[in-house]
């Protein structure tokens, strides 16, 4: 299955942000970033860690969204994974990708794209 | 925050297996796993799509499990991230990568390795 994979590494990301603390929070602006994008959530679940950090995930139909927030170093890890089933989802992975990385206002990134699941797999299983 | 990143996909799967089609077997299977390998789960949820296909995750202490299924295709994209903020833990995100290949017995694999979250962000945010 044909998909595009966004990794982001987010530095200096302003600590005291409701998101990067508070799973509530964290989990509605994944949610409304997803159905900004056009992207559908079929499920969810956030965790909020003692005595800080945030972990979620956003089940989407087109694949997933996983976020970790570290605030007590400023740093963000998030992926979005979309397959392209039934169109080119790819414009709409960057919308939410970009939706996040507004909201964390990260000072500096480490950011890659993977093109996943082509016709070309490497090698036999062993 | 450093950390490693396995990327699977799996393609000729037994369509058949439990995991492949059912969300409630590929949950227990992903759990098993998770447990097997040493990882902590602190959350989990899983989907069922209509008329086949199964999508999920685990939330990980160390970060996650993500796993999505087409049975019409034989094809399983999986990723498992883990960090290492208090101990290396690279070895169990294998041990669990490597226990969920066995289960769905890919014929044919294409499997990426990504370092992850290290100290050399690589360039300014916009």
């Amino acid at each position: 299955m044909d998909g595009i994979h966004l990794l982001g590494e987010w530095f200096d990301c302003p600590a005291e942000s409701p998101a990067m603390i508070q799973s509530g929070a964290l989990r509605s602006l994944c949610l409304a970033a997803t159905q900004g994008a056009g992207l559908t959530a079929v499920g969810d679940k956030f965790h909020q860690f003692a005595p800080q950090g945030v972990t979620g995930m956003v089940l989407l139909a087109e694949s997933h969204l996983a976020i970790h927030t570290w605030p007590e170093s400023g740093f963000v890890s998030v992926d979005v994974y979309v397959c392209n089933f039934s169109a080119d989802n790819t414009p709409k992975a960057q919308h939410l990708f970009d939706a996040l990385r507004r909201a964390f206002q990260p000072a500096r990134v480490s950011e890659h794209t993977i093109r996943r699941g082509g016709l070309e797999p490497v090698r036999k299983a062993a």
